[in-house]
């Protein structure tokens, strides 16, 4: 993992200012003379810059993010809590962490300083942008904000702006960290209960009904259970995120989450995504109910040109993760 | 609301006893003579007796539970708070409400229950079952131990066994409420804020995309939002809830539906419906995320002879209660 440093106050959306910045990004593969193989990744919600850690099967050699082949970058989001500035580092103006008193931030900040980062390291042209589900968000608008420094657009499982329905997703798990009311206290573990409970609440909307009854089926039994495999799995995922991850970072996240709108600003969404000039191939998954394959076609539509797959899977919205061989399928032959 | 006393000792499925038992019900209509128009309605979750509240447009003139025609019964499950003897009633042995010592419950004891009251009201034959979520596995349960009992069976948007899916929803609602660390406490509103999040989550089951995204769209704006309706629904149904129901009935009804098996000591789910006798209509919902068509489809395969519906609905599991017309049309034509 790289760190670059922004020494300078970074303006947000808001009109609030970030005294400075870290970036946290890893690169695979080299960038060649021409510098025309850059391939940049926007990650998820509370995924890191190592692809290769989170997206199992994609940067290897003969898969679409082959390091032989293309110098593959990304950058730890804004807010989040893996290298880069977020809620639990160190506001300089009080020498503590932000913790809940961290600026809000939405989709534009966090593609701001992938902007910075790009700059800094002499990136002007990107050969190919991909993003799944947040980070499609973070693709959709750096794509909409620089339309000529790309190539090529991927986008997995995500949305122009953030529904309704995606949104009540993200209060309740709000209401989940907020009902602990160790939220708030000044330090990284506060709200840990709550944490969990949020986690588990996103884990049944990226897995769906045919993930659960595929994978979490209890043994037959003559007796009355005192678990469940469903059960004990939702509170295992629940403790594993909150050993890495902080119930500040998840809520900013959500924060800027809720407040995505391509069209902010630019006459609404389907303006903005007529912006849009390079090729793009958005790919859907048939059982994702977060990003519903209806809604990935009406993105399709808005983007000049843009062709539309969809994955066949049993696991949701998570299928953007587990399916990496269907993904490679359809990324490595167009 | 009527209520029926039993002072002996009843028998749980545990092997625990509830010392003595108060079964709220509504009647509604009136019992003919030969006693052969008596419909009997299972109700969900946090619902009650009162099925002209919470079911709209279904115990009216000319509907199918026509109160001209039919002597409609409905006991309030034991486990809740409305009436029926549950967790914030009073323990007998302690003279305090039980709240957390309450027994664990199954559908079983629900449906046991159900039975004393029935034997006590006379009503040796009921005509038609009917159950809807949970209640249908109430209707399930009752069906399956007393087959010669009923003309007729009505499932709509349920199952002969908890899901691992459903199970995993059921979990993150513990979660929720376990996070509020006032749960525990031994009064009523204990578990305040973890009980509305634990309802925000089942409103996001009840409903999904289609019906979030159809009701809860925000007005256009070009400035950074800082509500959402979405997230003003959700919070707003938390605490509606809050005002009527308490965090021990809730998790004692989770625990019961978590526990739902109609093949339990059976030989399993396949057996234990193929005791069912009395012709079975079974109604899916098109985008139920909770039951969903296959699995309705399913339940249909596994009853002798019975016949499947389904809904046209964009409202997902709560179809059953907002899709009274086409349940109307289903109903009072087969």
């Amino acid at each position: 993992m790289n760190t670059f440093h922004s020494p300078t106050p970074f303006l947000l959306e808001s009109g609030e200012t970030i005294q400075e910045l870290d970036i946290a990004y890893h690169t695979f593969g080299t960038l060649n003379e021409r510098k025309d193989n850059v391939v940049w990744v926007c990650h998820a919600l509370t995924a890191n810059s190592d692809v290769q850690d989170w997206w199992p099967h994609t940067v290897e050699a003969g898969c679409f993010l082959d390091p032989g082949k293309w110098f593959v970058v990304c950058a730890n989001i804004i807010g989040s809590c893996y290298g880069s500035t977020g809620p639990t580092s160190i506001n300089p103006a009080t020498g503590e962490p932000y913790y809940d008193a961290f600026p809000k931030l939405t989709i534009r900040d966090m593609v701001n300083a992938h902007i910075l980062l790009a700059d800094a390291l002499g990136l002007e042209r990107i050969h190919m942008l991909v993003g799944s589900s947040v980070g499609g968000f973070q693709a959709i608008e750096w794509v909409v904000m620089q339309p000529e420094r790309f190539d090529r657009l991927i986008l997995i499982a995500t949305s122009p702006k953030a529904s309704p329905w995606s949104i009540a997703i993200d209060e309740t798990q709000r209401m989940a960290i907020l009902s602990d009311r160790t939220y708030g206290e000044h330090r990284p573990d506060a709200g840990h209960d709550g944490l969990a409970a949020a986690r588990a609440i996103g884990l049944l909307t990226y897995r769906g009904p045919w993930g659960y009854n595929m994978t979490q089926q209890d043994p037959p039994t003559d007796e009355i259970p005192k678990d469940h495999r469903a059960c004990s799995y939702q509170r295992y995922q629940g403790e594993k995120l909150c050993r890495r991850f902080n119930a500040y970072s998840y809520m900013a996240i959500l924060d800027a989450f809720d407040t995505h709108d391509a069209g902010r600003g630019r006459g609404g969404v389907s303006a903005a995504l007529a912006r849009i000039k390079c090729p793009t191939i958005v790919i859907g998954i048939t059982t994702d109910i977060i990003f519903t394959p209806g809604e990935m076609r009406e993105l399709t539509d808005m983007i000049p040109g843009a062709r539309y797959f969809e994955i066949q899977s049993e696991f949701g919205h998570d299928g953007f993760l587990v399916e990496h061989e269907k993904l490679n399928q359809i990324l490595m032959q167009e």
